[in-house]
């Protein structure tokens, strides 16, 4: 281990650090997780030859690769353990290119995606990808979770805003998938192949990203009130089934509503359900009137407003979830996605499961995809059995209905063990074998997703 | 070959067909091109289980099969020849199911894309990806090659209509790809890649796409005439830039504006380029307005209307480009993609092009996402030798310029010699690996893409 140590040293120089606080650092992310023992070593790669000869060496000495971005992943992807090397991408931050002609930026995968914004915004650019971690997520690490957020019901997860992506594989080699043109249809999509695939595949080590005008307009913001979180929930499905396109459409049930209430001290009814609806764009103000249509015909009690403080004020309550849920306790956050349709039916079965295992779950959903984040909230350090047995029927009740284990936070060592449920054992034998073309030793992210 | 004939005819029944206009048939698409030996026989596949047997039959033989739809491609990919099996998908052409409420169709591969329309309509939905074929191409061809259309620079490629895919593999295993969610990382994104991949992973024998509701408002349409195609180039790319996104923006060089005056009867005059855009939706007005701007900005001449019929007859030339082509002489229709600021560049390329290698081409240009159809003109059926090494610089113009090979029609045959020139060879290989994990013995689409 020590040799191995030197030797890495040796052939990447300072950019290799023992220090504890990395090492420690790299067995966490924020799903929970710690991994069992610190790794061998963090690698702060500043550049694509970095990169490169991280992992050339890793290949000759057979040494487990962990890739990470900023470590905010909600599914254990980037946690890395004893004898593996962090391959830290954090550093490689810099905006290469900003196109107002082709609408594209080129960017390094450390870049933070609200600094790419920020960068956008003198153009009157934006990259739509807008995980609630934008803050504090990398690029490189939204296009390998192909992160979501709560614009992607009409603007699109990140799958939609990349082009094309420079990869470095396992053995060190570099590769340039996709296009710099909006369309190209030349040889298997591998670009494609890249976002989401958790580490698994390939180093991210730069991206060419689709960028848009800023929306027009005025946005139009509506809140409204349920008495019945499945009635709230058959609020939000309609409202898209009608044709209505939200940029925002987010559910926040009546054990969320609660939380939220206690922290910011607000006076809300028990058992109200709250639903957030904004549209934008040229359709803001008839989507809005479409919508509170819908709301009002469903036993909503709704307002409505063009008013940005009044909208922030709406927005505030949805923003307080997480720090609500992290005000009560230790939050396992969950991530299933259901056909539109079925929203009301998995609210349901959520209360349900709660009620039987005696956990406590506050879910929102980015309802306008069929998005749920049930919430798991308990006290101490370890996820108690009941929690997972919850999970589990989560789980569960989410693929009978139709929908997926994970809409946008990835498998990586938190679903790992019910991916076969979804994919079928010989899918899953498929998926492991394209894994082995990209990374024959099963270096990346070794016993993550597969 | 007979042998293996009767084996084939024993095992599937009268699916299996050896008529002279069958075989006829599949020997050529709408590439021009027509391989040197009839194929050994047509399945036409019913079911699902059709498409099985007859895969676990080509695996046990060891018989190439070549997958074909509507036999519309424009790349060559689905011609077959001397001992392949041609299996047919366009008989299993049943909707299975329109869900208004989820915005999506279950379809078979062989139903028409014009007639999935036909069926949406009463529900106020479409199916957004609009190939010029979609009156006479499938589904599952759409799928295989990634369809573009008139449309996609503001409602996307096939990709982006594509929830999810049933395939079956060489080895006759069936495999779901994909989910019925609007989002989902669970794994690798499988489905994505088979879309675009022509027949050479699997057969698609089912797709569940999302639909979406029809655009409101009333559409506005422009065309504008330049006496210079560099500037016309220019409006579609300066448009775009503006953060205008136009439903449709085509741009006919001079070449084809002549072509399709003397189709028509029309009197335009000689030199003269047509931009033809529409803006829909509710921000149809302003961004016809704002387009207007930019147009006469550059010194087009434009009319404006949102009168249908008008409007119509300015499509109507549009449409007539096709059909004017093919009454001038033997038509190969070509197919790049380039960054849009480079949209100027590379017709004034092709002119010097076409110049150089005294060759006729006329251009089309879906502008808005800077897709360009060069279609070379010329006598007599085979290729001529200056068609090619003008294609040929063509091409590698397109990859210095930023693009790709092929925005929409994809390799197939017609464009595997050049694959290498925008892959690498160490891409290259990366892709055949993964084609080897589908099907490793080679049968399906044998010699085609890479
Ligand atoms: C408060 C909070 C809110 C969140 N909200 C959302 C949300 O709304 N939507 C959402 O989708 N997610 C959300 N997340 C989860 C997380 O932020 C996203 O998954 C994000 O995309 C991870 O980016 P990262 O840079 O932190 O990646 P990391 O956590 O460092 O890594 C995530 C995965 O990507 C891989 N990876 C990272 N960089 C690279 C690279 N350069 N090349 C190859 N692989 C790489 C890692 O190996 C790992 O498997 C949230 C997290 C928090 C803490
Ligand atoms: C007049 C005209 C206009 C056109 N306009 C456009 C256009 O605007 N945009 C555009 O993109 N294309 C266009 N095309 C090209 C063509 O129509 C498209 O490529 C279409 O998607 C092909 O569909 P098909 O059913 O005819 O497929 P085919 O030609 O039968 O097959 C095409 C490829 O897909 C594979 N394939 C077919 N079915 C399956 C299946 N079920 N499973 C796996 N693989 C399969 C075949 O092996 C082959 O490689 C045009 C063609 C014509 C003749």
């Amino acid at each position: 281990m020590t040799s191995t140590l030197a030797k890495l040293s040796d052939t990447l120089g300072d950019i290799v650090s023992v220090s504890t606080a990395d090492l420690e650092a790299a067995r966490a992310d924020k799903s929970g997780h710690v991994s069992d023992a610190a790794p061998l070593a963090v690698v702060h790669a500043r550049s694509i030859d970095d990169v490169q000869r991280t992992m050339r060496y890793a290949t000759e000495t057979g040494t487990p690769v962990v890739t990470r971005g900023a470590g905010t992943g909600l599914a254990g992807g980037a946690i890395a353990g004893a004898g593996e090397i962090v391959l830290s991408t954090i550093g490689m931050n810099r905006i290469l290119e900003i196109s107002r002609d082709d609408e594209l930026a080129v960017v390094q995968p450390g870049v933070i995606n609200a600094d790419l914004n920020t960068a956008l915004e003198p153009s009157g650019l934006w990259f739509a990808p807008d995980p609630a971690s934008r803050a504090i997520s990398t690029i490189g690490g939204n296009i390998a979770t192909n992160a979501g957020g709560l614009l992607c019901a009409k603007y699109g997860v990140t799958r939609e805003s990349v082009l094309g992506v420079k990869v470095v594989l396992a053995d060190g080699r570099l590769m340039e998938f996709g296009h710099r043109t909006v369309k190209g249809v030349t040889g298997l999509d591998l670009a494609g192949l890249m976002i989401g695939s958790e580490g698994t595949l390939g180093v991210i080590v730069e991206a060419t990203v689709k960028v848009q005008a800023l929306p027009q307009g005025i946005a139009s913001t509506i809140g409204a009130w349920f008495a019945s979180v499945e009635d709230a929930a058959r609020a939000a499905a309609v409202i898209t089934a009608t044709g209505i396109r939200p940029a925002i459409m987010e559910l926040l049930d009546p054990n969320a509503m609660a939380s939220i209430a206690d922290h910011l001290g607000l006076d809300v009814r028990p058992g109200q359900s709250f639903l957030l609806v904004q549209t934008d764009g040229h359709g803001a103000s008839v989507g809005a009137e479409n919508a509170l249509a819908v709301i009002r015909s469903l036993g909503g009690d709704a307002e409505h407003t063009t008013d940005p403080a009044e909208s922030a004020r709406l927005f505030g309550m949805r923003r307080a979830f997480h720090p609500a849920m992290e005000a009560r306790g230790t939050v396992l956050i969950e991530d299933v996605c259901v056909p539109r349709s079925a929203l009301p039916a998995m609210f349901n079965a959520i209360t349900a499961i709660a009620g039987k295992h005696g956990v406590d779950i506050a879910t929102v959903a980015h309802a306008g995809d069929g998005n749920l984040h049930p919430n798991f909230v308990f006290q101490g350090v370890d996820v108690p059995a009941a929690v997972w047995a919850a999970a589990d029927e989560l789980f569960l009740t989410a693929l009978r209905l139709g929908g997926t284990l994970t809409g946008e936070h990835g498998v990586g060592l938190l679903k790992k063990r019910w991916l076969g449920e979804e994919l079928g054992s010989e899918q899953l034998e498929l998926q492991r074998s394209i894994k082995g073309v990209f990374d024959p030793q099963g270096l990346l992210n070794r016993g993550k997703v597969f």
